[in-house]
């Protein structure tokens, strides 16, 4: 006889907010010739980090330090705030399924966009919270409104990205510091900043981090380049940060990874670097998309939302063409925004193997080649 | 104004479960001499796969497989079971929570060891699991008492570690199948297998992998020796396999984690190296204690109990005394255990420090010197 779960787990589906591209890969046959669809970033780490990643394997037999005392150390200085006030976890995931666990009780509200991170949509489902989604208002989260519905329903939590996935547009922090003036007080907005390295400086928000309004998650995985490590952190008020000790896997956190953040964190020179590989990319990504007649949204992200012209059918048809013939691409989830694919920033060859099959795969796509 | 939490969490102490021995470390203002506190691996892993380790952050830029696809089949092949029997996750300390969370409801009752793996309590309290301890039964657990109390209580989760921490003890897997025959039908027993590597052959549960009573847990944390990596796996019937998905933090696992356990686990005859250097390293620990007129348990496990011949206040002491000349070690938590220290096997070099400062920590604590 299977055990009895909980009320909760009983009524969940076995809901996988991604399918991997090594999953995709084994029905395939075959590897991907350019991995674009999960935007990670294909110029790795820093070669530094990198280093510090090998070295630190020497001592994969320890656990890792429960506090990632050096890592916040580090980043306390990096962002001239204190420890305190941050907390690092397993990828801005695994934080996320820390803080709706924190807030949600079961029937409860939390307010974002429709489209928006499946992954937090999931945590709040997983928890029992009660998804309410706003729509993108002109391929842009609609801030004002999601501010409004979640000051009208009380909702305890509102998520934003910034810049958003999966479009690549933003909100300036003044902006976002403007609205959250309407935010009442039950809500807590959880600002995600999974991209903010490469987004304009005015996207920052100009606010003290021990705000009690808004909780900031960044991560390693993006601009870095250390998605497979798994290491995001939180920034918040320190009770709010100090709460996650309630509930966290205190040795969760890779060993090796610990200390190749630590790299990674300390070079910026190189950091600056992948931003200029990225805006080269991206500009590479606009420029394949207008050789095949297609127009691309401005990002402020590693990633480029390319418009197919059409409905989410067509882009869906262009994702899985482009997918036969080796390049792995995303795209957003509801219509309008469904019109478009979702482009990872690659490398130079990278971008001449999505050159070469582009505009093949949209002549397949508009065919209504079989799926 | 700080957030509203769930009144479970409103509830929950700040509880840590453990202190690293890195935070004991800069309260100390030095590293120790001999890290023999964790029932870590000094040993390290396989050199094959600390090359695995190496190679695979090259790849670090990318997610992990959300599948654990590769890992998972070779475990399977390695234990002779199907892969969907299989999930891997971050340790076992992150696979007991999801366990939890799937089946604790506030209020419901878990039946442990006074004195069991703090982890799994602080996962139950976490979840508003309400603990009922059973004192053990001459250093090992009480496997009858255990499902006794299960049975009477309808206790949805009874938890077993076999071998045992922190004594070493073991029951065979004969002795664990007989008592499951009593066990209530609302009951599901997780065995705790992280030391099973270290066993005798008889601690092995001789009991199909599907048998919807127990599920079993495993790690690459101690006898592979990758503590630091974080990848631990839970075996049992498929359903509740399967049940896993719908809440575990699906792109979690470390890439490179899952690479080097892959080879880890293929590199069977370096484990039994393995096994024999603890083998080796508990003969040197139960003769340091002897030669300072201390008894030992008898371990099957990589570390040893040694009996101090006082109360926990002695060996409190004793803990103490041993990390002020250098040497992290713990001990169990409750009477009449608490009369032990308990002392993870390390190399030869570690053991010559634990000789020579073993008998001035013995007399400082006895002399009841400041703690």
């Amino acid at each position: 006889m299977p055990p009895r779960y909980t009320d909760l787990v009983a009524s969940l589906p076995a809901n996988v907010p991604f399918i991997g591209p090594e999953t995709m890969e084994r029905a395939r046959g075959a590897d991907f010739l350019a991995r674009l669809g999960a935007n990670e970033s294909v110029f790795g780490p820093s070669p530094k980090a990198l280093e510090a990643l090998r070295t630190a394997e020497a001592g994969i037999w320890k656990y890792g330090d429960s506090t990632s005392h050096d890592l916040r150390h580090a980043l306390a200085a990096h962002h001239d705030i204190t420890p305190e006030t941050i907390v690092v976890g397993e990828g801005i995931d695994g934080l996320l399924g820390y803080l709706v666990r924190l807030l949600i009780e079961p029937g409860e509200t939390v307010v974002t966009s429709a489209g928006g991170y499946p992954t937090f949509n999931y945590h709040v489902s997983g928890y029992g919270g009660v998804l309410d989604k706003v729509p993108f208002d002109g391929d842009r989260e609609d801030l004002p409104a999601l501010i409004a519905r979640a000051t009208q329903t009380r909702a305890k939590l509102v998520y934003l990205a910034n810049p958003d996935n999966p479009m690549g547009t933003y909100w300036t922090g003044a902006e976002i510091a403007a609205a959250l003036e309407h935010l009442g007080p039950d809500t807590l907005m959880v600002l995600d900043e999974a991209y903010g390295e490469f987004a304009p400086a005015d996207a920052a928000l100009p606010l003290p981090v021990t705000d009690e309004r808004v909780i900031r998650m960044r991560t390693f995985s993006k601009a870095y380049g250390m998605a497979g490590a798994r290491v995001g952190y939180a920034i918040g008020a320190v009770e709010l940060i100090q709460s996650f000790e309630k509930v966290r896997n205190h040795f969760g956190l890779n060993r090796a990874a610990q200390a190749g953040a630590l790299a990674a964190l300390a070079d910026q020179p190189y950091l600056s670097e992948v931003r200029a590989k990225v805006e080269t990319s991206r500009a590479e990504i606009a420029r394949i998309a207008s050789d095949n007649g297609l127009t691309s949204l401005p990002s402020a992200t590693n990633f480029v939302a390319v418009d197919c012209g059409g409905d989410g059918d067509l882009a869906r048809a262009m994702v899985a063409a482009l997918g036969r013939r080796g390049v792995f691409v995303r795209m957003p989830f509801v219509p309008p925004q469904d019109r478009c694919i979702r482009i990872s920033c690659g490398t130079p060859e990278d971008m001449a193997v999505l050159a070469e099959v582009f505009g093949a795969a949209l002549a397949e796509a508009r065919a209504g080649a079989p799926d």
